[in-house]
């Protein structure tokens, strides 16, 4: 059997519905960020990244670097280990302890990704609760979707954003079956912000947990960087909290917050934590040191929602549609995946803007993007160019101002 | 509902059955492997690490560690997106094409783990080709088993390393069906080696795709450290090579290996390859410094088999019974939760020797067991106190030498 031919097949079915992907090769700087060096072929030798989940630039902060060369040297590259088999390091309990602070919560538990942390929890929650049933968001990540797939539970997927349409669908379940309403708080590819306090509320009168997915909002909102539930007042009323490592705190790892008792019994019955070799201690560290700094620094949120602004208004001003919402992600949406990658392959070969197609599996089919995510460190002058190179665009393709 | 308590009664089960974990808090030293501090109540302060799947101490090594800080001032800390999404950098193009040369394949993948690397590509394997059929080592690891699982194509168990019994199962198989042969070449439990060649011309005979997990074998076996295929001059007959960052090449991540089409195909449609933020470029930079030195470098691998070799025979000398097998892991038989923990905290707590005690769901209940790794830094003096150790516990706690 040819088992490359079929392989084949698949992806010229995936290259002739213009789905397939071409990852851009950058050599990120530090210091330099958001300018990268490209490797890619026909681009600029540097180029000005807009599309960058290091939502804040901690990826190169002094205190992040400092903090993760250090732990290198005193405690070496690798954790050695599964957390059970000698993998389990004093910086990754440092950590945990950072994290269960952060969300005011009992205790914390670290993953190798935030996909992970949401695949393993569901997972292991939704197939060990006897008879389980997972409310979730129709427009929940694929990690979340995934993981509840993967438990075998019973799965009522609900109106995204929409309260009223979990109360009717929780008001239809048995009353003695565990349910958990599984949700996040922004929404990645449209920017958009869950309703929490409603969602809460009617989780509480159905007496159902609350899931709570932060990775696009921890560290950039709530006055010590808690997310959208800290700045709501709400962390307390959330029975488990998710969040990253990877965005906005600039490194790499996943993780839940909630009991101590929760805590444990995914650290004691989840495949995905239990398997796996630890994060290395110097990921821990770093990921701490920039924790702490966003618990009692503002300045990169401030300059953050400053630039996001700026560019929002500049773009209305250019006759340039973006999707509103209230955070700080901008979709300038295109609805086409061969229009979607020939305006990104333009900005990037003839101004140095990278910003990556965003397509399916991404976000639904007719609904593709250019998704852009300002940062403290994209200065007016970056904004200017940006969107002066898109009224260019849109003048050159004829695409209508109004395709939003 | 007191959703604690339906958590509390499990772990209170886990328990009562001797299998609840304590994690010991380690503090890895760079430079002083494989000892190391010791965070864990009632412990001496300075332990050595007898358990380690850091298995020849790279994770110290000072090329991986100048790799990393080297990587870290260069590149910053996290890679800053999804590898489709800003998060493709030079280094792990770097690292894929080392990994690429070191199975002698066309195209390598990274991931965030081997976990994920197993979870991934097995279950978009199994879920995208059409009437997959799965033909699983019995024995096989968690990740290769929740892959599967996941995918939910058809899956055939066959006895472990018994190429016989697979060669029945396949023979029984619709002969036009994508067939996928899954197993690890050293199992790292019981430590013992797969009949490789048997396996694969098996495979070959009904025209199977072999999918080989070689994470407990790269680094130590074959000249360049390309596993036990490479020693056995097998790895041009296996379709796909899965491997880790994360143990000998002491860092983290994990991997595939095959044609171009194939891990093309895995990279377009595996959601937990798409949906992740990349492994930190330092990562990636300290990863491939460790395998490109262990291509060149017999040193650890010699110094690794001389104190396993050592260790073997100082049991044998003194009757302490373990399981035989061609690796380098040796499992010392206990085969109750109970007391292999409470060996274990003996060993720690008097001996300063920590060695976690595997139980179930790692190992199957009643085959629980202390499992030593050997590595080029346990002196002969380190294998002569933990000789003395376990002879002296084997008198007092009244073990009988037969209990393997």
């Amino acid at each position: 059997m040819d088992y490359d031919a079929l392989f084949q097949t698949q992806l010229d079915a995936l290259k002739a519905e213009g789905n397939y992907r071409i990852f851009a090769e950058l050599e990120r700087q530090r210091g330099q960020f958001p300018r990268a060096i490209s490797h890619s072929e026909n681009t600029p030798d540097q180029v000005t990244v807009w599309c960058s989940n290091d939502y804040l630039g901690m990826g190169q902060h002094p205190v992040v670097i400092n903090a993760m060369k250090d732990a290198v040297d005193r405690f070496g590259a690798g954790a050695g280990g599964t957390r059970n088999i000698s993998g389990t390091n004093h910086a990754h309990l440092l950590l945990e302890r950072e994290l269960a602070d952060l969300h005011g919560k009992e205790a914390a538990l670290l993953f190798t990704s935030g996909y992970v942390s949401n695949w393993a929890a569901l997972s292991t929650l939704g197939s060990r609760l006897p008879d389980c049933i997972i409310l979730s968001d129709e427009l929940n990540h694929a990690s979340m979707i995934e993981g509840i797939r993967h438990s075998r539970a019973k799965k009522v997927l609900w109106k995204h954003n929409d309260p009223k349409d979990l109360e009717a669908k929780l008001a239809a379940l048995p009353a003695n079956a565990p349910k958990i309403v599984a949700f996040e708080s922004v929404y990645s590819m449209d920017g958009d912000i869950a309703p929490i306090r409603e969602i809460v509320e009617v989780a509480e009168k159905y007496g159902a947990m609350t899931y709570l997915d932060e990775v696009h909002a921890v560290g950039m909102y709530g006055p010590r960087g808690g997310g959208v539930a800290e700045r709501e007042g709400l962390m307390d009323r959330i029975t488990l909290i998710e969040g990253t490592l990877g965005k906005a705190y600039g490194v790499v790892g996943g993780y839940i917050t909630g009991s101590v008792a929760l805590c444990d019994f995914i650290r004691s019955f989840a495949s995905g934590f239990i398997f796996t070799t630890a994060l290395p201690p110097a990921v821990a560290a770093a990921a701490q040191a920039s924790i702490a700094h966003l618990k009692a620094s503002n300045t990169e949120r401030e300059a953050q929602r400053q630039q996001v602004a700026r560019l929002r208004a500049k773009l209305d001003r250019a006759g340039i549609p973006h999707l509103d919402n209230d955070s700080h992600i901008i979709p300038v949406m295109i609805k086409d995946p061969v229009k979607c990658r020939q305006l990104a392959d333009i900005l990037m070969q003839d101004f140095g803007i990278y910003v990556q197609p965003i397509n399916y599996p991404t976000v639904p089919k007719g609904t593709e993007r250019l998704r852009f995510t300002p940062s403290p460190y994209h200065s007016d002058a970056d904004i200017d160019h940006l969107v002066a190179a898109l009224t260019t665009l849109w003048k050159r393709c004829a695409i209508s101002h109004a395709v939003a």
